[in-house]
């Protein structure tokens, strides 16, 4: 028996897209609390990541749209617990420097755009939960949450434009409502849910956040604390549902 | 000066996916209405497709997923309208005799069928709004439909499954959303619905009939009247929103 197994009052988190933005700030924010005995953080590349020393945390690199390397990750967590107590997704692509950037107009769409953004932001958390339902089996409170994004509502749509980060997030949202309706059969006491962050100072909202009102752009500290303050507070009836990070209920 | 050019009372019509299914069922209608002056329909592949001969109507063979073949469509429409009055877009994927099927479980879940359905299902509506742009400007009334289905409801899921589908189809509500909003900007008479035709006994659903209610499995001229009256009856504040065979709205 590995001496560093979980112990019965502490939770295995599992963090996906930890390196950076709000994926870092929620591993550092989890490193804070005692009740987290295993985190596991996913990134592809951890230059720069500055995560501090702590030996409840193991860094796992790792490229999820990798379907071999995604689905040797069960087993490779299953060495240091039975179960995940919590897994936060927070890897999405929105733009890069000199490549992909969001759609101004129709005439910007095109397929393989479309695709990759598909492929990243709604592929990526379904294979995820995918890659990790061995361990998130069993009758006992579980949360799998997702960040998607308030332009991902297509009800709330009322500027247009961002078509494919749009529809990859919508596409997002339904996979995981469905996952959420799977998972339910297996753990009544799971929970599954799709967040909002709000516009938060990371790479992602790097290039637009000339029109962002005052004190409406957040820190990823703050973020984190009011995500995990928002799954908190989540019971097996929000299962399947959209929350801002407020704790709003955003519509579909 | 084309003597075939639509005259200043008829509507000009395009229909994708029109050499079977709904589709096909939609071009038999639109055939017995004196109102439509030309009727361009669209398909891969005409073998069986058994429409009636009517010097309204011209038949194009073009894969839509062919983006020089997509794009050099409007020009080819150029030649015989000035614009288009409406676009009907039915082209849509669940399955396939030897390969892909719509997912029971999570585990059936793999990113080629995700993406080959979203680039179907999702793509395709979306590009062929693109392409015909330069035929939906102009401020006069305009509809521009595409076939959903309630399955791609994210707040009307309750069964779960069908992963790719779902997801595809919430994707394309996404764009199509997104597109009535831009539309509207270039037209202010402008009308983009997405539509759900029920259960129609077509190739699409017809593995998947066994369990739908006495009385709730539509014929395809049933269904295509049926969304014919529903698009006639939309005026441009109605825009961006979905729509099934009774006219009922349908969430998101």
């Amino acid at each position: 028996m590995d001496s560093n197994r979980q112990g019965e009052h502490g939770r295995a988190v599992l963090v996906a897209g930890a390196s950076r933005g709000i994926g870092r700030a929620l591993v550092r924010a989890l490193l804070q609390r005692e009740d987290v005995a295993r985190l596991f953080a996913v990134a592809r590349d951890w230059s720069g990541a500055a995560l501090p020393e702590d030996p409840r945390l193991q860094l796992i690199t790792l490229d999820l749209t990798d379907d071999a390397a995604r689905e040797a990750l069960a087993a490779t967590l299953g060495e240091h617990c039975e179960q995940l107590d919590l897994v936060i997704n927070t890897v999405g692509f929105l733009h890069e420097p000199e490549g992909q950037q969001p759609e101004k107009n129709l005439r910007q769409v095109n397929i393989a755009a479309l695709q990759r953004s598909f492929a990243i932001n709604a592929g990526i958390p379904i294979l995820l939960a995918q890659a990790l339902l061995p361990l998130l089996r069993g009758h006992r409170h579980c949360v799998f949450a997702s960040l998607s994004a308030r332009v991902g509502s297509i009800g709330d749509n009322r500027l247009g434009g961002w078509y494919a980060y749009r529809a990859s997030k919508a596409a997002q949202n339904m996979l995981m409502r469905t996952f959420a309706i799977e998972w339910r059969r297996l753990n009544r006491d799971s929970i599954c849910v799709l967040l909002h962050p709000g516009t938060t100072d990371t790479g992602l909202s790097a290039p637009f956040q000339a029109n962002v009102p005052e004190g409406k752009l957040f820190t990823p500290e703050f973020v984190a604390e009011r995500l995990l303050t928002v799954i908190a507070e989540r019971t097996p009836a929000d299962s399947g549902n959209f929350y801002a990070w407020d704790g709003e209920t955003i519509p579909w």
